[in-house]
């Protein structure tokens, strides 16, 4: 099942979500005006031609919390599910400010600059709240976003941390079928979204800056144990020496860490993201797992074990949301949540009452 | 709530679950022959008398799959429930070969030696499988079982890891009611049982021991970011030096960790259950942890989050069975995943056709 490589659909065309709103030779312009009324064909023949409006188009689909939004996002997803898997997934990871956005930047132009064709996503439950903190301000990515190989989407930001990553998930796939051969997954370090993330992606990279303490502030403890290496960046200036000491530190770390499943022992790199030094290097840590991986075997185990995780999160989720998204199941929630908290009843006693109410309604 | 100490009825009690079968003189005795006669009422009077023996037949009704018994076990929970809460309780992990059953003998021996009134419970949801592979060669535990102010119980052994460990977390609520002031939890290092134990216990100890690598197998990573202390074990012998720059070696390594929830800066001691030496020093590590967060508030605030999660997740739990308990899903379920492996259909059209088919039933 090769999927049609269609470079030429790349060229000239502006790389990010914003672009259905730029003029621009398109076969499929004449829809522009006319949001969603593209049948999933149409959508699915752009995709497979490398047309990155008509995927950010249908990105947006997937994002969509219209019924009728998902039913095509949903039938476009299947049709391009034959032509995804092919690339190399990566998450990244990191405290606030250990700088993952010029990393990406850095990395990813490098990337494009090899031929690579690069989707860049994120993973940001948050994002809702704060606005799009993550890829959302692309001034930081002017270097990336104007690489004719790049296809940069911030985060989607409805919903719980489930939803959104399930969007992310559905959006890999679409941007496989589009010819994208390696995607970035940037998350924040709040921990669930390094959970839902390490679910899709075949590398996790933790990006970490010198230091301790204050710089650890801001991520969550457990991340370190997820990953499958660890970059440490701004190494450069006067910083050198305490980023080399760094690497030291952490590759003693690592080595106290039980072994990964894959077999695969994490070790560290330094770099520096505005210098633009020991970024590759970083990279070939990717390759060499996975390099590694796929003479083990235990790529595609894990590939088949995210499609596995993916079905019975996605049910999960359902069964959870028919209860808490019922506005009497809702309440009642908060009110038995207060009992506990003051005491009044045990927690399973307050589960149980909760049960019988629903099973009561149904 | 003060619940009323009862200390006479420790003495000349033996101590563990096969305790229903043993004679002795005991004003319930009567009942014995006849299991599961007694009333809620008569239990809880029973257990509120520190009365063994009761507790060890209540505990078994917790952690029976019978619907009779689990109506009795509940009004017992929630009748003891205001008598709980009054425990130290710690989770202890570590690597097999760690030496957890003669750490926990030592530790405990000391503890019950000082007056403590010591319950000993454990998480395993591979007991049923391995039958009893944690707690259950109670030869391993010849000093500490025949100590009067000690409980110790295996595993419950049925049912899944969630089952399992909402029975643990419940039998916490009846030791507590019964006069035991220190509650240690046993895990095995699979990763699920470390999850499920650190939402019920104050402090989470790893039990480590010299080296890596294979004496590291067995474990799961996460649980070391998980932990509140570290306590490497067999610094004895030949041993003692290694012991101690394993110390310094994770010492360093907790450094790097981001900072904990609780503001408290886990740290290693060397120790050797064997020898009975260090291990004083690592309970005091327990009792400074319990000071400090006593201090910040924090140990009342992971209390009443741990109730509010169990909540949660006893309901979460039942919508869940309810779906992959019935018969039809289970067997719909095993055939999405198939065509989900064999790439024949998205994880989320699997999904969605699994919920499809659970929403028509209902």
């Amino acid at each position: 099942m090769q999927h049609p490589e269609n470079n030429k659909a790349y060229k000239g065309l502006a790389v990010n979500e914003g672009v259905e709103n730029l003029p621009q030779v398109n076969p499929y312009a004449s829809f522009h005006r006319q949001k969603r009324t593209l049948t999933a064909e149409q959508y699915v023949e752009g995709i497979l031609k490398g047309d990155i409006t008509l995927l950010g188009q249908a990105v947006t689909l997937v994002e969509s919390q219209l019924p009728s939004d998902q039913v095509i996002a949903q039938q476009v997803i299947e049709k391009c599910l034959p032509y995804s898997g092919k690339s190399i997934r990566v998450g990244i990871t990191g405290v606030p400010g250990a700088g993952k956005s010029s990393f990406i930047e850095s990395l990813g132009t490098e990337l494009c600059q090899q031929g690579k064709h690069l989707a860049v996503l994120a993973i940001d439950p948050s994002s809702e709240r704060t606005k799009g903190s993550i890829l959302g301000d692309k001034t930081r990515m002017n270097e990336l976003s104007v690489q004719a190989n790049a296809f940069i989407r911030p985060s989607p930001s409805a919903g719980s941390l489930g939803g959104v990553a399930r969007k992310t998930r559905e959006t890999i796939v679409l941007c496989e079928a589009a010819g994208f051969d390696t995607i970035l997954i940037e998350t924040v370090g709040v921990g669930q979204s390094e959970t839902a993330a390490h679910s899709m992606v075949d590398f996790f990279l933790l990006l970490q800056v010198t230091g301790t303490g204050d710089e650890l502030q801001g991520i969550k403890r457990g991340i370190m144990e997820m990953a499958d290496g660890i970059a440490i960046n701004k190494c450069d200036g006067n910083n050198i020496e305490r980023a080399q000491a760094a690497r030291v530190s952490f590759k003693n770390a690592l080595a106290l860490f039980p072994p990964t499943e894959s077999g695969w022992k994490p070790y560290a790199e330094t770099c520096s993201a505005v210098e633009k030094t020991g970024i590759m290097e970083v990279w070939q840590m990717v390759e060499k797992y996975i390099a590694f991986t796929h003479e083990n075997g235990y790529f595609d185990h894990k590939r088949t074990q995210q499609a596995k995780y993916w079905m019975y999160e996605t049910v999960n989720a359902h069964l959870l949301n028919s209860f808490y998204q019922n506005p009497e199941m809702e309440a009642m929630s908060k009110l038995m949540e207060q009992k506990v908290l003051n005491n009044e009843i045990s927690s399973f006693i307050a589960a149980s009452e909760l049960i019988n109410a629903y099973n009561h309604k149904q």
